[in-house]
């Protein structure tokens, strides 16, 4: 990664407003605004800014990461305790629940909030108040799991080598009914949905849910961590930086410049609304993905050719790396993915036309309407205080040699370039239309496309999913 | 219908406390309560004990029949509007929503609506509330049904003759995507749910919503229309019975010694709490149901005989029908049938063991938890407001001859006996033990099987489903 990926300074050191960064060092730094908030106007006066960024769900973030001092102690306590093997997307919602992108969950669910989330998409607190929560996060065990765990209120969950990576404590054992999990989650049972063959058919008949205390920061060392940031990291950053509003702008795929428009043409419509200082987040998501999306590797790089060509203005934009695993649930997940980024500040969230869609498995159409998924996410209970920020279709326009938002009165100016014709583009090392994409940007597709050798009977072989 | 079916006086005449009746004849009355609460104190003293019943979903009552100078003005305007005709289940639906037991809906769902039943089980309402909504009320049309109604705002809905029932107005049309509505509603698409393959998987690919006017009440003519009370007729009847506390117990099967059990039980538990005279709305299920069900004729007889043999305290029950067509969709379906009852009157509601469930169609199991109806249902948004009470499980008690609360330190004295265990005896002609059910209540169930007169192959034939 290039310079524009630097570390910022640490919180001691002075940080200058005019400097370029996208990214900031993850600092572990305690979420400590609300209770100066509290300690009076003085002390309010001081983090004025702080308070201004959204407050998490359930009013305070959840982050389940011990203390080091506990670290050896819970270590040596998971030695004693049953075992459950966990998968690399297990680790993944492990990690997605230890920084509190979900709170206020404070561990995987049980049975109580498991049936609330498949039916209402939403969580009751004991005060009344409701939280948006539209994905299960379940963690499956089979047969001789559970015979294993027998009465015991705690077990461990260690990683494919055993190394211990949290304890889950109070456990419930409930069914996994995986065919009415899958209907409420995707509104279909077809077989080929990525994530369930992934994660679901194989997995084991029971969930269990219980309290997580995770012993350490969940760590990939794939090169990529730094670019991890938590939700408190996050907010600190947006605080540092004097954000007055925050845009989310989710995505799987390589940005392309109706991307980079959009998210210009969305600050400026924040500044017109009176925001002196709105901030981009610009937020991959770094779990699981199906097998034909671009890995995140790869996007990563391709996001930093487009940020060194000054497509994006890196002093408004944090670019992070968002680690829940990816369910292609349409209209179901988009509120997760909404919803977790309130937790790390954002009030503002765009959304595109058929957000986490996916075509059909079986039949030759879209999973989802292109439009329920803006819907949905305005009507979810739990999101009324996130501004959504619908987006504008972009397209290439041919009188302009560059990408625009498409103009109805003209529509045969306009060529529309889908995610599967770039990637066909790509394979084939042609060249897209001038002012699609940087040419740094687009010559990464090209070389991970290439990067997929192929084998000795001339194919390009499936790249392999997590 | 005997002589506790009687018709109680009208609202002029005196009305005996000590009468014993279960059933009033539909007067409908204005739902007056209201604007007479509002109208001050004094007002508000004269109509305590109707301020005391549980206000219906968004406020109001919701009726949709217009009045009667202008039903011949509206059947008019009928003749002049592209048509739909309706189902038998779709005139159920009209019925349904006619008289409010889907309040707030003012007619069948816009694509809003539809989305946020699937989504959230819930409607928010224009003030920021909610109310639960957990089934799709909609109506199905197809592509020439589309086409014919073009560009036309309003369009007239029909019998199978031809006459008018209703006009939509303000009408939207989406697309009907089944696959999808099927198992956010069942959980499962598994092909051979009831309702799914009366009503949706030969239905129309396109939804319409809109506002209903509806032209008359609607009338079954099948001798029960005078035991179909709106829940404006029940809320009255309550109020004349000085109930301070309204117990609802939704059926769709006979009633044997257990449910009476069940429900004498409940009463003493409300007395216990406090309440000096919680009134039964015994409440059975009269729309669409299996065909392998009970009819409601025949349902209605054996719950006459009940009554007749003074299982049931007449002073403190009332019978009536409840409109609506059965989904057997589980604890989807158990909210609604809950939030139905809470826009008559009702602020406790009995809910049993799998309530609204049935065997999975290919699979050797049945389809829903047996807990999850009353998890879901204690939990459900917009249900806040209604009192839950579960229902204890009665067996048949060997040691004491009758229907008791099961023991689990000696359950080898109880003898469970299954709907379909039940169904099984009455086809043969066999009798259930001693206690069971009350000796006329089991000959209706006798005298049903046994006018499905056997064809000539000797086997009785499949009831016709509606």
């Amino acid at each position: 990664m290039a310079s524009l990926f630097l570390k910022t300074p640490g919180p001691s050191q002075s940080f200058p407003k005019t400097h370029k960064t996208h990214f900031v060092l993850p600092q572990n730094l305690p979420l400590s605004w609300r209770s100066k908030y509290r300690a009076g106007a003085a002390a309010a006066a001081a983090v004025r800014i702080r308070c201004g960024l959204i407050e998490p769900d359930g009013g305070k973030l959840v982050e389940l990461v011990v203390e080091e001092p506990q670290r050896d102690l819970k270590r040596r306590q998971a030695l004693s305790l049953p075992q459950i093997k966990l998968s690399k997307i297990d680790i993944q919602w492990v990690h997605v629940l230890s920084e509190g992108w979900a709170s206020p969950l404070k561990g995987f669910m049980r049975e109580s909030e498991f049936l609330q989330t498949l039916h209402f998409n939403s969580l009751r607190l004991g005060d009344g108040s409701v939280v948006n929560m539209s994905v299960p996060i379940v963690l499956a065990i089979d047969d001789s799991n559970k015979n294993n765990i027998g009465d015991s209120s705690s077990v461990a969950l260690v990683d494919d080598k055993d190394n211990p990576i949290a304890i889950l404590n109070d456990v419930e054992i409930y069914k996994h009914n995986k065919e009415e999990r899958t209907a409420r989650t995707w509104g279909t049972t077809a077989p080929g949905l990525p994530y369930a063959e992934q994660a679901i058919t194989h997995a084991g008949n029971w969930l269990i849910g219980g309290d997580l205390e995770v012993i350490e920061p969940i760590k990939y060392h794939d090169g990529l961590d730094r670019f991890r940031l938590s939700p408190a990291e996050l907010r600190d950053e947006f605080t540092r930086r004097n954000a007055d509003a925050v845009f989310a702008f989710q995505l799987r795929n390589p940005v392309h410049n109706g991307h980079a428009l959009l998210m210009t043409d969305t600050r400026r419509r924040l500044l017109e609304m009176g925001y002196k200082n709105p901030v981009l987040l610009l937020h991959p998501l770094g779990g699981y993905t199906k097998a034909d999306d671009v890995p995140l590797e790869w996007r990563m790089k391709q996001h930093e050719m487009v940020l060194e060509d000054g497509v994006l203005d890196p002093e408004t934009t944090v670019v992070s790396i968002f680690p829940s695993p990816m369910h292609y649930a349409g209209p179901t997940e988009v509120q997760w993915h909404a919803k977790a980024r309130i937790n790390a500040g954002a009030n503002f969230y765009i959304v595109g036309r058929d957000p986490a869609g996916m075509g059909h498995p079986l039949e030759k159409r879209d999973l989802y309407d292109a439009d329920h998924g803006k819907k949905v996410l305005s009507m979810a209970p739990g999101l009324e205080r996130l501004n959504i920020l619908p987006f504008k279709v972009a397209a290439y326009d041919k009188t302009q040699n560059g990408m625009a938002f498409f103009d109805p009165s003209r529509p045969q100016d306009f060529l529309f370039i889908s995610g599967t014709k770039m990637r066909a583009l790509a394979k084939n090392k042609e060249n897209p239309p001038d002012g699609f994409m940087c040419p740094g940007g687009w010559k990464v597709l090209v070389d991970y496309y290439d990067s997929l050798t192929p084998s000795e009977n001339g194919r390009v072989p499936e790249p392999v999913p997590v």
